[in-house]
């Protein structure tokens, strides 16, 4: 099954919209987990196991395991691998933020779909489409582009004014979205990724990118609102949008009740995101 | 030593521009390598050994190793370590193109920095400088941030015309080379990659970066011509260039002379290039 038909069925199934960034800090751990052989794997399978019915996708970002060198990017296989054996219903995407020219892709689309095997990759998008094509072709895969970033400064160069051929003079990142909903998007595997915390812009990208899914981190810790966040980013099915949190539940318990509380936490974003769309 | 010197040192001291590409791909080797129990290994330590005394940098690409899993990232690490130990003069630059926001760039710079221990490493400017600040504080190390890339299609929204505060309308890619040169390099850390094939807007960066360091690829295999690039692209001081080929070399051979091959190709690429500079 490709991966939207995948998230939409599973958005559905859990009533969801929710995606757990998996994002394990070796320093941050709940203490007793430092004991196992395996304590990010250890951490990951426990919150996923506490929260998979509450969720419509995982998202690791691979920094966080490449921090611990091969032996981070074992945990992260081992855990990609207990997902798809135990899970195999939920989409992951690998937050990698990947883009090199032409078939160095090729070395990226092998290790990210033929040897992690997740669904889906965020990518960053500066080189253009025609850099991107190695990805572009996995039909069955997500391609989730970096539109309008969530972090301070993301105005620097998205936010300046460009003059594009179909927009006119308009903001760098709406000429992203423009391009990647009607030149990139020819097998529908392309979503988007618009921070939380500009909900102007998302509304804007919305308007742009018709009913594509939009990946949306910036919840929580980074200070996006949700109320704001639904309200611009669904699209007319009241559908089209996987909200990431990833520290406000993963670090909601530091103690041997972290999962749980992780699924509280979890459970308490699903149900305000549902209560505003 | 940091990256900026260490580079220049070893320019001088070779008499060299070039940077050899160490992007193996398991299909072009030779033959007889492939019964070595690490072939990309014994691969590259042989082209190393042939070119040493000719380059002033080496630059492997990430994703040629990524695409073997963990084995291929296992070689990518003793390949850099085999670099430190016997070549501890020359710079060694991965080529990532990375970029993430804020704390989690960590987990790269631990990767990167720490793990891999790197000179230096290629980066995505699209997020801003902000979210690059992990990397920038590095200023012993080189930070390579793409500006404008060698592949067909980098027009797409590297050239789109924007306007600048300090430089009017002008094209994305002089907006990134000003902002690099004059906001971010205060650790005098940053370099620029543009591409060879493009030796135009390499001109139009040189004038807006001043003596900046460039790494230049698209060299030979992607079609940019040497004369046009050197004259384009050096300094005030006729350096500030890495000139990368990667193909063109490490593929010269196919057979057991494969490192003798590439030798004469690096020694015939040095020369060129020191002819027009």
């Amino acid at each position: 099954m490709d991966f939207q038909t995948k998230l939409l069925k599973l958005q559905k199934k859990n009533n969801s919209l929710v995606c757990v960034g998996l994002d394990p800090v070796l320093e941050k751990l709940p203490q007793h987990l430092l004991k196992d052989a395996d304590p990010v794997f250890s951490f990951n399978r426990a919150i996923i196991d506490s929260t998979a019915d509450l969720v419509c996708s995982y998202k690791p970002n691979i920094a966080f395991y490449e921090a611990g060198g091969v032996k981070g990017l074992k945990s992260l296989k081992k855990i990609i691998d207990y997902l798809k054996k135990n899970y195999n219903n939920i989409p992951v995407i690998l937050d990698a933020k990947r883009a090199d020219i032409g078939n160095t892709n090729n070395g990226y689309t092998k290790f990210i779909f033929h040897y992690l095997k997740v669904d889906a990759v965020t990518l960053n998008p500066y080189l253009g489409k025609k850099a991107l094509k190695p990805f572009l072709e996995y039909n069955n895969k997500g391609l989730v582009l970096l539109c309008k970033t969530s972090n301070p400064g993301s105005h620097e160069f998205q936010n300046l004014k460009i003059k594009h051929k179909k927009l006119g003079e308009v903001p760098l990142y709406q000429a992203v979205a423009y391009n990647i909903a009607n030149y990139w998007n020819k097998n529908k595997n392309c979503l988007l990724v618009v921070g939380a915390t500009y909900p102007k812009e998302l509304k804007k990208i919305r308007e742009i990118a018709g009913d594509l899914n939009l990946l949306i981190p910036g919840i929580g810790a980074q200070g996006g609102e949700v109320e704001k966040t639904v309200k611009a980013g669904k699209n007319s099915k009241n559908l089209g949008m996987i909200i990431n949190s990833s520290r406000g539940i993963i670090y909601a318990g530091s103690k041997k009740d972290f999962a749980s509380k992780a699924r509280q936490e979890t459970k308490k974003l699903k149900n305000i995101i549902n209560k505003y769309r």
